[in-house]
């Protein structure tokens, strides 16, 4: 299997390098960059080095888009800028499945999408073929896809506590979310607030209640499970690296138990590998899941309110792990194939 | 003026020490430590090394409670943990100006008290004395206090926001409050979880919904401002040593407008030079008021639903920097005197 | 082949635990601790969780040396303190590879021992048999030894850079060695100076010039190479969790060139997949090398004089991934069996 | 006393708005940027927000240079890159005391600063009449000075604890400095390795041995104390926002004992407020001076060979606070005024 990686050099291209390396399925890696096309990855991504065993055919150097085209990759990973991706994935549709991890192909609705971008989504027609990225919820449909919009960290994080207990047990009010990210999750952007002295030792909220574009993803998603929710969600940034924390605030309408919670996430994700309910237990921290694919679900119960706390890894589940994890389903692999458990240390 | 910090050796207490220090109304301090009674400040304190000069008297070591009483402290900062601080200031009731970091005094409810530290009030008989000593809703009560009890660092920065917004529009469902903490808010204890590798690179909730002291506290406050006020309540622990950021969503009768917020609040804190009110524009961060004793208050609306966002240091405003205000309002000081309103860098 | 993990609850052996679950050649993994006997790993350790597959046999519990003796392992990893490791690594002596990653069998001579850890070596019949596990220098020995000394952090990634080229040219005066260590070096140790709220925001020395312990066995390696080389070495601590970076000043008797510290380390390395010369381009960064094996190498030239630069991390080519990769040599695997070559983001 | 500051919104230049708040003698800021000119403060400087009240009289807006000249401030602080602020200082040369923050006239020799910045010193013609701004040093010169060079931060560091040890005992040999940096030290510029995501949990040396342009800086003023002396200085960059931290490796030419450094030291520095010598007890760290205007400086002794550690907040004692220092000196105020000898928390 060929896969190329397109936006190689940002944080999540530069994950996804590492777990296709280490992935028993993938025998050649194409490293796409545009603005380093002929750079060898050495000079652009030190922590690689020379190390990069499975692109020594094109001598370790990022390679253009056309360049890729001409490597006929069975998978293609888009790794880029919303609003930018679907143009530059064109040339590949129909040859390779494309798993996207910007949010060009997330959102179905139309207005819904200009909304939360501010633009037309830029291939409406492509809308109808790809399929949401969430394995948990989408298997089925992922396994025919040749186009897969992998999932936002924040949605990632939200839906899977969320989607199998508001489908079961009907709320009231709205839900309010609030969400922790490390800073990697902004992309790897010159800008001043993200900064090393401006975000050590500091931490607020951005974006907050409805004005953060994954509102809408979220939304989307929890409308399935019980058309009618209300979502008000507000990121946070917090010193770290790595990591996503989401605490969730629900009203049900009547008395819930863990026993509820517990049978109802148990059934919905029987079959989901990195989906670990801790229920009443330990309540999750980031550090649990870091470097690995896992999304840790705890929740606390006061009567018809629940408390849901969940963490991922945003660079694994919150996006390169998840689109790693769509391939293997996509083409049949193990679903944990190449893709940790376990977090590190 | 002599002033003296009981449980000199913790964080609230070592910043006791050098807000004193810098206090232009303050001639001795007189630290107490019951562990390190004997000890220069120079070996258990060596950022603060041999430079606090008020001690000379005492040849800068830490005295005993019992020593703390023969010298006639006018003022007693007790900076002590919640269930012994009652005990350890009795001798100081009656004789000095007694401001108590700890809980012992602020929950008035025996049986809400009860509730949230699982035992008696330590003193009840003295509860009707204490005043909760948030300056900017109780100063004409702590002019004359002889006893102040020093609010929680959570209740004051979720009160600050919302107190004078719940008192002059009516609110619906529960008020669902989300809280990031520095390290230092979990004290000087030896615990495996606060270590630097436990807590370096990792964030996550702890004690959510109901299950934090500090809930029954915002619950008294918010309560007066607006009967059968619910909180939920969630705090997280973030990897920074000292800052607060706290998001509070809440659910209007009525649609709300920037306008309204900004005259409630604007009104209730036109006497307040701690609070900072900034509205719709930035969305405050910690490292805003880091060493200083604001509090920087923002928000947005979505029709009747407002999220607010507040940031305090929580070793300032949050403890050791209100009670400092606490002591220059009773003392008749200039209520920023010894306290920067500005932040550090 | 099985593999049993004495003090899998330390980060050491959190560390190996991981690795040993990603190792191809693995069939069984032992998790030994004393303290958390019959805990369940996913209570103790709760970002393995449950993830442990190769545990199932012993229900992914803690056990206690003496079952782990039953269960015949066939390499031992021992992750304990010093002086305590050779007691308990005892019974597996003659049934067992044990590769100690303690200090108890690295200093060969008695007198240095006493010298450094204050006491008589706890096993010095022992002491002939073990073999100093650096695999760069020791291949040949590693691959017959029954009992394998994992070096120390601070001598691996001192002793790399500067073994092959003392070797080959003679240097004048002291060897000035300058390392800095994220806190994971320092272990899970409840000490109040390895707190978050100490160690945040805080660098500086400590054990400087001949008062750290590993003094000595970077004295004993580099004495191999050229005899009567004097170390001064200053460890610091600075705020990471994992990392380690050395700067090491040495005068020659010469003027030397890039070409011939090139030439020596290539020449020395070129079997070694785990050393990365980046000679006088980029200096290395701990984050080049972060969840890699691999050691980085740069240096510069000032006539004379030299400044090398080496940077591991201390949990993997520290401890743990050296210890993967002394089984692999000693057990005829793949060298890098189990282990990455590239660092993560 | 009226102060302008010029470049306001970089770090020094901010640390200088709080500390000339804070001082008592300062009756007037001028807050000068050219890139914010016409901009309100609590824009560009959340964290100083509306605090600023010395700077009523303008309206809390940032001024040009031009509008500062007219203002006629009696001291002028100089906060601007190399190579740029000779130039932009110029207007204020015979008005008012220039205490530039650059390194434009720290170095004497113009070949050597040549050799050290690539170009002519910006302006030769006042290289004779600006004082280097140690006042420990130079405290006779600085008291009549009209234009004094701040010394750089790591020269600070590393001067202070050498320099009357150097004075009194011969050394052989280099002298071997390494230095650990906070991220500020860089300055407040938007390159991509000063990101959060770059420096958070990395380590690492740059501009090692005689690369760093601080290197001619320690030169040149450890040659006043010993002719000759020959500096081998490596900075290495530590995730942390402020503090710096020197080891000093010194290889004398007779026996040296720990009374004969202490009297060196105490004898040098017996009027010097800011420095603390901590000599053969704890080894200073960072946090200690955290804030102050402080050195801290240790020292261990191995027969002739000796390790100095000295730390400073490089904001403050390496930058700013110096700089208040200075204008203390030469306008006749209390050494200390509106500066902390004691470390925040």
């Amino acid at each position: 299997m060929k896969a190329a990686v397109i936006g190689a050099t940002g944080y999540t291209g530069q994950v996804l390098l590492r777990l296709l390396e280490n992935h028993p399925k993938i025998k050649t890696i194409i490293p796409v960059s545009s603005s380093k096309t002929g750079t060898p990855l050495s000079a652009a991504d030190p922590a690689i080095g020379k190390a990069l065993k499975k692109t020594a055919d094109v001598d370790s150097k990022y390679v253009s888009v056309a360049q890729a085209v001409e490597m006929k990759p069975d998978v293609v990973f888009a790794a880029l800028p919303h609003l930018k991706s679907a143009e530059v994935c064109a040339p590949f549709f129909d040859r390779a499945v494309v798993i996207d991890l910007s949010a060009d192909f997330r959102i179905k609705d139309r207005a819904v999408f200009r909304e939360a971008y501010g633009q037309e989504p830029p291939r409406p027609d492509l809308l109808d073929r790809a399929v949401f990225g969430l394995v948990e919820i989408y298997k089925k449909e992922i396994k025919k896809a040749s186009l897969i919009a992998n999932p936002g960290c924040y949605p990632t994080c939200t839906t899977l506590p969320l989607y199998p207990v508001l489908k079961k047990y009907k709320h009231t009010g709205a839900v309010v979310v609030n969400a922790l990210s490390g800073i990697s999750g902004a992309g790897k952007n010159l800008k001043e607030n993200l900064m090393y002295c401006q975000r050590d030792e500091s931490c607020g909220a951005y974006n907050p209640g409805k004005l953060h574009r994954h509102t809408q993803e979220i939304e989307q998603e929890l409308n399935k499970a019980r058309p009618g929710t209300d979502i008000f969600f507000t990121p946070h940034l917090v010193p770290l690296k790595r990591g996503m924390a989401v605490t969730s605030f629900v009203s049900f309408k009547k008395e819930i138990t863990d026993e509820m919670i517990e049978t109802a996430l148990n059934r919905f994700y029987k079959n989901s590998p990195f989906v670990n309910i801790v229920g009443s237990g330990r309540i999750p921290e980031t550090a649990d899941v870091l470097g690995s694919n896992r999304c840790d679900i705890g929740w606390r119960i006061f009567g018809k309110q629940v408390i849901f706390m969940s963490v991922i890894d945003n660079l694994m589940k919150g996006a390169s792990g998840q689109a790693v994890q769509n391939m293997n389903v996509r083409f049949g692999f193990k679903e944990t194939s190449g893709l940790n458990v376990f977090g590190d240390l």
